[in-house]
């Protein structure tokens, strides 16, 4: 066992500051990864903050982040993929069961004795949970851990192991969109990952957003057009036009005013998760043999295929690079959604921290 | 033009009675069939009462009845594929424009010119609104006349052209369900004819029924077994392991106590329309990466095909035979679900109306 310099809350109202953490010495199948960057995921601030605490109760102290990319420090004897100094990533996810058949199939994601990144019981009984991202370094079992290509912007790869995977996953499996008309609900981290995903596949793609101020940025991502949703005239100009939405919004939304934006057969999957339940129009699904869905990140070898989808097609995230000793304000201004599109830490501030 | 013998309602709160109504000639592309049995349906109730007066209102008189199975008496000079004595069916549509791009793709019900059986503007103007089956005859474009495979109950055959094109389409259109488990929500007449389906298409079926009156009869109709809705035991023995749900249900009702039955990839789809929006849990759908769906009856096409596989595999609908006299006193019995599972309309009473 070894410390690590990280930045962790102690309660749900304290800020996140600087302490020591321990990490596992790296077993057999283990990568120690010195990080390089963390993105900054609205999981981070409602785990901090306790506000899933329904569901998934937060253990204190946390260590959020689950978009990491660092480097290679050290391997175990069991792991010939990796080396020291190669570039590599971690997402959401740091174990799982490998037996269950979601794991047989690389759904991963789905394993129901997964281990997350953060706050999850570790296995290894380094700490009583898992410690995240915001930290010098982690360490982590070599099925969990990615390639990176080596030519992209890493502070940009880094939401790729969350926001990225969480768009691409969806769109692939619903199937071709080259050259089908494609709607993105909501342009924040998640939103512009799926405009520039739909944009590579060779689709025509339609921003929905509430923000007047967000039409041009959206074209700019690779939009085709933008459409204002508050605008009930913008909307019927595209009702039953859509082969495939994507909602990104994590908010209470009138869903059945995008459901009928789709056509014969088209889907809308839900990538964000609003608490309260939707109120779906059962009239709004009948009438065009139309499908709500839901998505969840993705499998490994899925997120291995988007990282060298990014590296070939040069997709990264747009991020708004930070030190950590800017994380609590970052914080602030990501509840009130503005950020453009998603932060990332710079972890070598963390040396001085 | 001639006149046949109908029964229709004057106003919301009147009952069904004699009425003579008026029938056109037919044209080269009509067929005219002296009806046999009529199913009832309970979108019949739904528009003599006026109750989707928000969505679809009732012009009066009506005539209801979209289950119809009779014997051709007439065809056009340009209908090679009937002949008089032919024993046909039509269901839910009796035109289209022919020329959209779902008529094209052989989905009339999503026609957005389609005419509907009863209470749709007659563009033949031989009345302001297209009667339905609850008649003596009916003169129907030979595109929606359907032909019936002789051996079957014919009685238990008029509910196919509804129910039965309801159940089967959804579950057709999900893929192989052979070896599949499947579960149908709600045992009535949409229900009960899913529970069939299933069956004969090699399914696993599960019955979610709330009526524990009914436990017995969904095992005689195929089931292999049968879930008390009500009991959270029951529930749980089954949740996460459905392939695919037809939820059958019109009523409000918890959809994500079924949609939590589904495994990984799942799909429910309604076939019943609820007036109020379902609440959906969206983390119900991303946990599995789960979908719900609608569907609506089908194409003629593939209400074809649905007829000929009931005649293959020997299937009718579970009737209770009434005389047209008796109809008033059915519609009591049907608002109270106190039928099993469809009322089946003999014509020949009507005669004597």
């Amino acid at each position: 066992m070894f410390m690590a310099k990280a930045y962790s809350a102690v309660s749900a109202t304290s800020p996140l500051a600087s302490a020591q953490i321990p990490r596992r010495d790296p077993t057999p199948r283990d990568v120690r990864i010195e990080i390089l960057y963390c993105g900054i995921c609205h999981s981070d601030l409602h785990a901090v903050r306790d506000e899933w605490r329904n569901v998934m109760p937060t253990v204190y102290p946390i260590v959020p982040g689950h978009e990491i990319v660092g480097r290679v420090a050290r391997v175990g004897s069991a792991v010939p993929q990796f080396k020291p100094g190669d570039l590599v990533g971690v997402g959401c996810l740091v174990d799982s069961d490998h037996s269950c058949p979601n794991c047989r199939d690389g759904l991963e994601q789905l394993c129901p004795n997964q281990t997350l990144t953060f706050n999850s019981p570790d296995k290894h009984k380094t700490a009583p949970v898992t410690y995240g991202g915001y930290s010098e370094s982690i360490v982590v079992d070599e099925h969990f851990v990615l390639h990176v290509p080596p030519h992209l912007d890493l502070a940009g790869v880094a939401p790729l192991l969350c926001a990225g995977i969480t768009t691409y996953s969806p769109m692939r499996r619903w199937g071709d969109i080259q050259g089908k008309k494609i709607g993105v609900v909501g342009l924040g981290g998640l939103g512009h990952m799926g405009v520039k995903f739909a944009r590579a596949f060779g689709a025509q793609v339609v921003v929905f957003t509430t923000s007047p101020g967000k039409k041009a940025d959206a074209l700019r991502l690779g939009a085709d057009a933008v459409v204002l949703s508050t605008n009930p005239e913008e909307m019927r100009q595209h009702a039953g036009s859509f082969d495939f939405i994507l909602d990104t919004i994590a908010a209470d939304h009138d869903i059945n005013a995008f459901i009928n934006m789709l056509g014969r057969d088209g889907n809308i999957t839900l990538v964000g998760a609003p608490e309260k339940p939707l109120a779906v129009s059962a009239f709004a699904l009948l009438f065009g043999r139309r499908s709500l869905s839901g998505s969840i990140i993705g499998g490994l070898t899925e997120t291995q295929e988007m990282l060298d989808f990014c590296g070939t097609h040069n997709i990264t995230a747009d991020v708004e690079v930070i030190p950590i000793q800017e994380v609590n304000a970052a914080y602030e201004r990501l509840a009130k959604s503005d950020v453009k599109y998603r932060f990332a830490i710079d972890m070598a501030s963390i040396k001085s921290a």
